[in-house]
């Protein structure tokens, strides 16, 4: 797959949608048992489908026909980090793409040193909040100090370093900041407009992530794929806000949002290039 | 318990809803992540309750004080699954009813083989999609080139075959297909009128096998159970959609329509005879 | 942390809500899987925030970093059994507030025996319904014959007993029975105004455990941290059934109106003193 030299459009992100609703996907999540209903009803109400396969005697065998793979480190088991590793190895080796979402990394030593044995099995995308991408990227170091909440722009240094293992990475936030590689050097990309009632429910940022692993397999570039994710969340988050009174009917009008999205409404998406 | 020797009749489904109201069955549900938390509403909607017991050292007990047990294969690990084993023969011993939901079987080999197990062990009802329920019959020999969004009726002879093992065996789709055992042989029972829109919401199908098994224990005949369940689910499912906006409000609406549904409205259901 | 000696005032849960939103206390949970995600959901809405870490691996460690940790018996395993252990273990080193939740204790007798360990490592607070309670205070010998819907008063004895390992004991039901221990010997309270809708919701009992957590967090006292999360859940419960048709829109509003209760709305709270 070649990459993207330019930030991607908003015309590169409606045909994304077209392309997702054209091939319904199935993802393959590996996701913590918070998240495991809400991801699904996300990929089914975008377009896409969705099957939890997450036990060592199938993670592998599954991932080697799933249109893409998502791993999240949300509750890790000794079983489910075990298919983690398996599930990844079988997408890298069968050229499907895969996503790892670093939940938690950085204050939780078991789980980081587990981020880092996957970080070297080459994700297609990484997707997290701040102070989980920049703790995936100093593996610790970095982490103490950063409120993952407000500077997503923060870990845009972090997030190109990690570009070392992935094609493409996001930090997520109020803005969400997308960086890719390129022959010509990093590539940026921000993403804005999306509702901060997305923090008030939980298993948003996973179900993203499960996004994006569903657009990697229908788009022609990583940045393509990661960019329309972004911007099929925030231009459905956006909409649902105006429908909702709080986080349980935001909750409930998102999943409707999402459906009801159409690739000509993508183009009002917030995509903007990134300067590194 | 007898069995029915002809199709069940709307006057059948009505008073099965009655007998679950009144009577409250208690299901023990061993169902996957994905499902567990809307199976759960589902069954307290519907007007059942449910105990998601499904570790090794209470499944069995707890099958022989159930109401009904509904076991799921959507997500196991070796330890659900030998709970799955468990469960399934305290129930048979107990004369519990028991719901096998083979969700995956025909594509994932491990739970493909865990299938055929719980098999032998005759389960009361078993309840899947066309592919599932063709590849359950053939262990996996038939599943290739089904489609088990759009083509339930072409599982009906696998779910005849079944019938050695099952007392009733259903299939669902946008028309469900359902068969049970007599003395006369196969009979036949077609349910209509759902709403596609539980395509697009994950875990209907779980919780419509959960729903199953609660119908069971309170049905004089098994066939009239399982079809009740089919039927309650159609109807709620057809009320629902009239109120949304997408598979989020369908959602919310789906509950309060499983609980709003009077016995008197399941006389509306769309149950008919299906010539074997 | 002094205890109180007499009943929480109105103006005590009103400031202990303020406390809860202007701190964000990050909870531990330790929950099942029926009710991961709606407990997290609670937890956000109600202005406190969740991490569910029950790896062997790193509940412990969270432990001493969280504001408050709930252990919740719904669908323990062999390894989140351990996980249960280590991380009351280390709350209690830490001297950070956690919550017992014995679900299903008394009927079913490996979690029963898993409670009277975790008993020993004196929890702060313990939150059951009735039945739940009775068998936890006899470890199983006065559990037969109690409605645990509907006599939440006659789990009060036992409420008292349980004084001699937690802090605070409280049985939930139409009114929930809260007892705390004093100088002056034990302290009552009544909380009243509850939606019945709250049995037909999975989840609302576990999350309401969650709260108790936070609440504890910033509390002065734990019997105040208490009474003001079963107060929350009273006024949100009974001003969500006001939107409600149903249990599917009641738990959407519900979470609304966790979010939208004000201290001021507080002091509508049904709390009064319970005399021993």
């Amino acid at each position: 797959m070649p990459e993207s030299t330019t930030c991607p459009t908003v015309t590169d992100v409606a045909n994304a949608l077209d392309a997702l609703r054209s091939s319904t996907p199935l993802v393959q999540s590996l996701t913590n048992v918070v998240s495991a209903n809400f991801v699904t009803n996300v990929l089914l109400a975008a377009g896409a489908s969705n099957a939890h396969i997450d036990n060592v005697h199938e993670a592998a065998g599954f991932a080697s026909i799933a249109s893409g793979v998502l791993v999240n480190l949300g509750t890790p088991d000794d079983g489910t980090a075990a298919a983690f590793t398996l599930a990844a190895e079988a997408a890298r080796a069968a050229g499907t793409p895969w996503v790892l979402d670093p939940v938690g990394v950085g204050g939780l030593p078991w789980r980081t040193e587990l981020a880092a044995g996957l970080l070297t099995l080459e994700p297609t995308a990484i997707r997290g909040n701040a102070s989980e991408i920049i703790a995936l990227a100093g593996l610790g170091s970095f982490a103490r100090g950063v409120d993952s909440a407000s500077d997503s722009e923060a870990a845009v240094p972090a997030a190109v370093a990690l570009l070392e293992f992935a094609h493409v990475v996001s930090a997520s936030g109020p803005v969400d900041y997308i960086v890719g590689r390129s022959e010509a050097g990093p590539v940026g990309v921000k993403v804005g407009g999306s509702s901060p009632l997305l923090t008030k429910v939980t298993a948003t940022g996973c179900s993203l992530a499960a996004l994006v692993a569903a657009y990697l397999s229908v788009s022609p570039t990583p940045l393509i794929g990661i960019t329309s994710a972004h911007a099929h969340v925030a231009v459905a988050s956006e909409r649902a806000a105006e429908k909702s009174y709080g986080p349980g009917t935001f909750a409930v009008a998102y999943l409707d949002a999402l459906a009801s999205v159409t690739p000509d409404d993508m183009r009002s998406a917030l995509v903007e290039p990134l300067t590194l």
